[in-house]
């Protein structure tokens, strides 16, 4: 078949299933409530996140020049590293330019041929991509039972095994059995990567995230973006000084990509700092997400995160399209973005946001949900 | 295995083999000449690409919040992919967190199981792994080895197929045959995917790349960083209306990932600007490029990476070293970076530097080169 028919039949496919995407782009000052945005804290404009951001680009310039082996390492790298592992009670971290390199990283350079991976049924589309470049034997488990990752490592014979979870998962927002698998993990000598795309700032200790929790825990690899409720964009691995080298030494898409842009790195080393400072801010995402929850009638979220099931994809998007006509912007998760295949709203919890706003908010979605179904 | 005694095993083989390798932090007064970054027009600290990111930081925020999709694109990154396109005589700009999810992005999107892949030996591992993940039937063909490339097609019956290749080689700094190339796709229906991250400002009529060069070319995807000669962080892709459509509904990599912040967007937009009011800068690169070439006695590059042959790894670093302590920094190529496996030295062209310092810097290398026995 020829290019032209197939990207045509392709896009027809996706028109029939009313799955066809495009780009909206927002303008600098339009006046939407964002409940869509992963900046969960505000973090991202916030004045010193802002004012940090841009110091960086004008002392640094706007890119780092090369990759971090070659000559992209700055000084801004090797702090915001530090006080990413001191704050998360990890011994080393390394930045990469997203939370997806961060996830190919770890993986790839960890997994080859002669491993297996054991994945949870629900990861990010950046695991299972890892998981299908590392080239190791893939066993996918189903949603957060801690007993097929138990029965499929006990069978791994001698292979070094790898276990992928994240913290709070990205759709739903429930969270992972952590203190159990890091447990299972241990007793079998496999490795546990928990990917912290959006358990860091939110969840745990003032927001340290889960794997925190598990204290020291050196069989345990953390993953973590720094453009979520950290408010920049990046991503990092966190783990044992052994790993970082190995990481440095052999993970392609750290090794052979420009080093993250010093004005990200500086904002989200601004952001880890006002975090650090202000635990309250993590509680108020957790206030609200229960609100929220009660509101819709919907399972409570371990993170920020609150899905609300739609009767169907062209149900789902009229809501979205409904509550931005009233001034709030959600999110709209259809196949294939969706574990279980059931189209729903995404509104995540915003800490950083007044509460007149908020309410205001809460009031708008509430009307546009009970139009369209969503509501038992 | 266990985890612990596998990345012990790896780093004695590393540190056997003389490939162990370790980040260094530069700081941000440090009194160096950089011939190690790919920043080659010097663009990324030019006065005015530092206030357009700083600016966007400020107006906009340290991150973009979320995936393009859902709220991450600004019209910061429209103006950027239109003039992009423009620039280059693309039809349409999608752009990205890194170069290497451009490349992730447009390669496994177009490329299923269905389909063959044609890499020429000597592509970015960014490409590599992009073919890996995307399952299809690969075929690696000689170093710009047309006929290959052509006896290739000519077997792949009729399946969709799609040809890899970088328009100036990242390592070794020659050009591919493009016009050749297109042609050969043309006529059997095959997609050529030119990686354009050394080529973008440095060759082709005022910078514009070696795509540019063959008009509009339907058949011809183009993909581009952000982070070289446009001095930020981000990659693209360029090509159809079609093929842009797609990529967004179903490039994974792009998908499931968060904007490029708008500090960076700003950024390579102020130095695209820069660079196409300033054709001469480009030519800057080839004049001095030449002049090392001639000095050096190597082959003339294409663009602006130099590389020049050192005896063996542990040669190439004590060279490296020893122009640093001179003020000089240079790349050091190593197994696994290097396509032939011969170590290197990587110098790049400056554009943007002064006469004397580039004088100086070019005096420097020369001792140290021949002093480490590189030079014929
Ligand atoms: C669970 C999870 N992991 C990784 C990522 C990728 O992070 P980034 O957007 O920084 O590339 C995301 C979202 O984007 C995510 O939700
Ligand atoms: C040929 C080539 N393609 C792609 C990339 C990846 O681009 P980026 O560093 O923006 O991810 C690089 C280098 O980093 C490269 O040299």
């Amino acid at each position: 078949m020829s290019w032209d028919g197939w990207l045509a039949e392709q896009r027809e496919a996706r028109e029939r299933a009313g799955l066809q995407r495009a780009l909206r782009a927002r303008s600098v000052d339009e006046d939407v409530i964002d409940l869509a945005s992963n900046d969960y804290l505000g973090l991202s404009t916030h004045p010193e996140v802002r004012r940090a951001s841009a110091d960086a680009a004008l002392a640094w310039g706007a890119g780092s020049g090369a990759s971090r082996l070659v000559t992209g390492t700055t000084t801004a790298h090797g702090e915001l590293e530090a006080e990413l592992a001191g704050f998360t009670g990890r011994r080393s971290a390394l930045v990469m330019s997203s939370g997806y390199h961060a996830n190919l990283s770890a993986v790839t350079a960890l997994a080859d041929r002669d491993a297996l991976i054991v994945s949870d049924a629900h990861v990010h589309a950046s695991l299972i991509d890892a998981a299908r470049l590392s080239r190791a034997t893939i066993e996918v488990v189903p949603h957060n039972e801690v007993d097929a990752v138990r029965a499929v490592l006990d069978e791994a014979g001698g292979r070094r095994a790898l276990v992928l979870t994240e913290s709070v998962f990205s759709v739903l927002g429930d969270a992972a059995p952590l203190p159990e698998l890091a447990e299972i993990c241990a007793e079998r000598g496999a490795l546990l990567l928990v990917d912290e795309a959006h358990g860091l700032g939110v969840v745990g200790d003032g927001g340290r995230g889960l794997v925190a929790g598990l204290g020291e825990a050196p069989q345990v690899v953390m993953t973590a973006t720094l453009s979520k409720s950290l408010g920049a964009m990046g991503g990092a691995v966190l783990g044992s000084d052994a790993l970082i080298d190995h990481l440095v030494n052999r993970a392609r898409p750290f090794i052979f990509d420009t080093a993250l842009a010093p004005a990200p790195v500086a904002g989200a080393l601004a952001a880890l700092r006002l975090l650090r400072d202000r635990p309250e801010l993590p509680q108020r995402i957790h206030r609200r997400a229960s609100e929220l929850a009660d509101r819709f009638s919907v399972s409570r979220s371990a993170g920020a995160v609150l899905s609300v099931p739609m009767p169907s994809p062209q149900v789902a998007l009229a809501a979205q399209a409904a509550a931005l006509d009233a001034g709030v912007r959600v999110g709209c998760f259809r196949p294939p973005s969706v574990p279980d295949g059931v189209s729903r709203l995404r509104i995540t919890t915003q800490a950083g946001m007044a509460d007149d706003a908020w309410e205001h908010a809460v009031e708008a979605l509430t009307r546009v949900v009970e139009q369209h179904g969503g509501l038992p």
